[in-house]
């Protein structure tokens, strides 16, 4: 290889305000060489997070994206060239490989994937964020038969996989989400039993119309005003399991934090716990064969985004963090 | 009894802004008669805690305080007069009897106390200030050896004993308290390893100087500014024990919370926690044995502020919301 372009999206500048389309710019580079321990990776679908915002913020648990660089970001790809033992042409593996069409990196930082039709659900349901929800909602919400679940962005990749888990945990289920599109869905195709749509009805009024029993769980991805009026909402000893918070990311500096924090928490013995999915990571194997049994059961049905093009990414990522995804957003590169 | 004056001091008024002395009024009552199932208790020693401000504010884990009734607290009282099986003249016990001189209680709200000597051990380091600082640094904070743990309010009478239980579990700790004398008394009285007077100096600056491993642990009495600059100095999957909030107490409404949440508690899959300390009941045996060791041996020197005069109760309370008490502050009343 080395041979031929390499087209790559570079974070142009470090957004001060809401990202756009001006901080990205396009490039030509050429297609790298595996060096000793290496793999050449051909780009076949890449995946949008509203953590590839947060990652332009500042050090998170990742370093910073800089300026000027390529920007990061996880897909799933092809092996074409191995220095890499282990690695063979043709394998498939997930890497941060971030916005081109062709990465070198080492082994180490390439996870080989089982190949599946479709390709997608190995970034949807089998990946992050089907194992995001599976750890966030079991292991850090821990629901129990009978309990009121929350999820905000319930629409999104974690979202709707949340609610179908703890569906099928017993659990009574209701998703905020932004739009009547989204809320049908949710009810009639993911079987949640309440959904509301935070930008027609105010929250804290619409939650506690259809909570009766107060809310055990609270599975966060926005942070900010919504997390407020789940705050307000929350049982003694509730758990707030606290994935993202995308409504802070798209500014310029952390918000203050929802009324209440840390009285709430006091008065009604909450625990709110961050988790990232790694943390997880010797749990994996039996959270893929549950995901797997479940969609094979027809328990979790997957939502897929998928849109087309290398140069649409930029905009993929900026209509994600205004909530245009119904269900995991990726880029088909090749 | 039911014959001779019984003083009491009523909430006067709910305090819309800052606790002020016209909030509260003095009125002479009846000394009550123990009707069937009750106690007739003689008030000895009433407990001042913050948490008798954020009773005014609404409902917390108790109903709130009612304008025009006699204000709630905990006291050491003896028993006078007793229609109550299991009850005797003499006994000693524990109740919320507000503040006054006599009360009648029915028996299922007293608690029966060991007589000790000085009885002021009872409100302090075998009271609610001690089992709170016992188990919410043991059981929600759950420190390790070498750990870094801080404690806000630390000169306060739960903060001098979670800084003291930390140095004997092993643990570097830092107390943050209003005064050079507080932050003098810490050090070479207590055996903090460092102490930071947040009115003199910026606590996040302050911190990271004394904090070079990070932040294991916070106990946090405070919430507000504290809380946030702490936040920032967190080490990955730290927990923060929710014990108060005391800087939100004596105010308007409760006010938005630090910067950074939720977005800092999922980078640093933080654990946020809040108790109260009747969750522990159930080990309070074990606790109280642990205590009585641990001061017994000169690990844990108790610290206590106690004024005289039920007149005094309202401006006892007042200044410990200002920070004017070192240790566990009471008013004995006879």
């Amino acid at each position: 290889m080395g041979k031929g372009t390499n087209k790559q999206i570079l974070l142009a500048e470090t957004p001060k305000g809401k990202l756009s389309p001006s901080n990205f710019s396009s490039h030509e580079g050429q297609i790298p060489t595996a060096k000793d321990g290496e793999v050449l990776l051909k780009i076949k679908l890449i995946s949008l997070d509203a953590a590839n915002r947060a990652w332009m913020q500042g050090a998170t648990y990742r370093s910073a994206v800089e300026a000027g660089t390529v920007m990061a970001g996880g897909a799933i790809a092809e092996v074409v060239e191995s220095k890499a033992s282990g690695f063979a042409v043709g394998d498939l593996v997930f890497a941060d490989t971030g916005w081109q069409e062709y990465a070198a990196l080492p082994a180490k930082q390439v996870q080989k994937m089982q190949k599946m039709d479709p390709l997608s659900h190995l970034l949807s349901v089998y990946g992050i964020a089907g194992l995001t929800a599976y750890h966030g909602l079991l292991d850090v919400g821990k629901p129990k038969v009978g309990d009121t679940v929350v999820v905000s962005a319930a629409a999104g990749s974690v979202g709707t996989i949340v609610g179908q888990i703890a569906k099928l945990k017993g659990c009574t289920v209701i998703g905020i989400a932004g739009g009547d599109e989204k809320c049908a869905m949710l009810k009639s195709d993911l079987g949640f039993d309440h959904a509301i749509n935070y930008k027609k009805e105010p929250v804290g009024k619409a939650l506690r119309a259809v909570t009766p029993k107060g809310i055990d769980v609270y599975f966060d991805n926005v942070g900010g005003d919504i997390l407020e009026a789940v705050l307000f909402g929350m049982n003694n000893k509730g758990r707030i399991a606290c994935c993202g918070a995308v409504s802070q990311y798209d500014g310029e500096a952390p918000a203050h934090g929802p009324r209440g924090i840390p009285g709430l928490i006091v008065v009604k013995r909450l625990t709110m716990q961050g988790f990232i999915v790694t943390d997880f990571i010797d749990q994996q194997e039996k959270a893929l064969s549950d995901l797997q049994a479940w969609v094979k059961s027809g328990q979790i049905k997957v939502r897929e985004d998928i849109l087309d093009g290398l140069d649409n990414t930029p905009q993929a990522l900026i209509g994600l963090l205004a909530g245009e995804n119904i269900g995991k957003r990726m880029v088909r590169v090749s």
